[in-house]
């Protein structure tokens, strides 16, 4: 079926969800999206979502989904808060196995800030990538600014193994 | 010829280069690529770079682009300074005709510090495709940080004319 909606006529202005950027090829991350970035989401194309965050969608991110046939991940996590809650290690593990799958692809990462949650899992998907400490915790901190949570230690100490399909792996891995 | 040199080996680490990030499919952006970020770049399998400054490359990094058979446009501008110096619009718009050509894809735009020129240079492709100007001045700010020069409102005026060919546009556009 093809993938039309009421949203696809011509939008003026393209607004992109709170904290959009691309993480790598096929890869997208950001805030939690509203009607307004409906069109722009629509251009890119997407194949599926992974969603951390303990609450459900609301009813307009629901339909939208389902209209447009976008493969939903929720994966219900609360972010790093010192000195008791900590995301799982298995979790980001479990999340970053759909990253790494390019049937997936394109994909959009959104917690609801585009943030910690998400800076924490692309933090550990660039471990994945052999990035070097600093340069993960600068692209980090671009995202989360001057309120930086436990997610670097986080991601420093994240060791879990990561059991993705080698051959859907993406080729930038 | 294949695209092979002393840099190919197995890199424990990799170093991209400072404010490294993704604009679009095929599009890269950073700050001035030094040697050990030549195996991450490598691993881009980059076929052009478009570099904004009015100095050469250095040695380390001509000897590399000239083995790694990637083209170079040099744009030699400055960035823009309150009261008197403006990057030109039209250097602007022939740049990002190279940024609207998927031959020149992969590419890699860069600067000095990735921050500024690139910045301003990134915010008028968004206009191009139509991101609502709060969310071009959001990613402007995530790599500027607090130095915010007059590019925001180079931006906002930017109205040349970009002749980009549509037959070769990225589909992104």
């Amino acid at each position: 079926m093809a993938k039309t909606s009421e949203y696809t006529t011509e939008a003026k202005v393209m607004v992109p969800p709170l904290n959009f950027a691309m993480v790598a090829p096929g890869v997208y991350r950001s805030g939690h999206p509203n009607r307004q970035n409906f069109p722009f989401l629509i251009k890119l194309g997407l194949k599926s979502i992974i969603y951390l965050s303990s609450d459900n969608f609301n009813k307009e991110l629901e339909q939208f989904v389902n209209e447009q046939q976008i493969q939903v991940f929720h994966y219900r996590i609360d972010g790093n808060k010192e000195p008791f809650m900590e995301i799982e290690q298995k979790d980001i593990s479990s999340a970053l196995v759909k990253v790494l799958d390019v049937r997936n692809h394109p994909v959009l990462i959104h917690c609801n800030k585009g943030k910690h949650r998400i800076g924490c899992l692309i933090g550990c998907l660039r471990k994945l990538q052999k990035w070097s400490m600093t340069s993960i915790f600068d692209e980090y901190r671009r995202f989360a600014g001057s309120k930086v949570l436990a997610d670097q230690e986080f991601i420093e100490i994240f060791s879990e193994h990561v059991p993705y399909d080698p051959e859907y792996k993406p080729g930038w891995l």
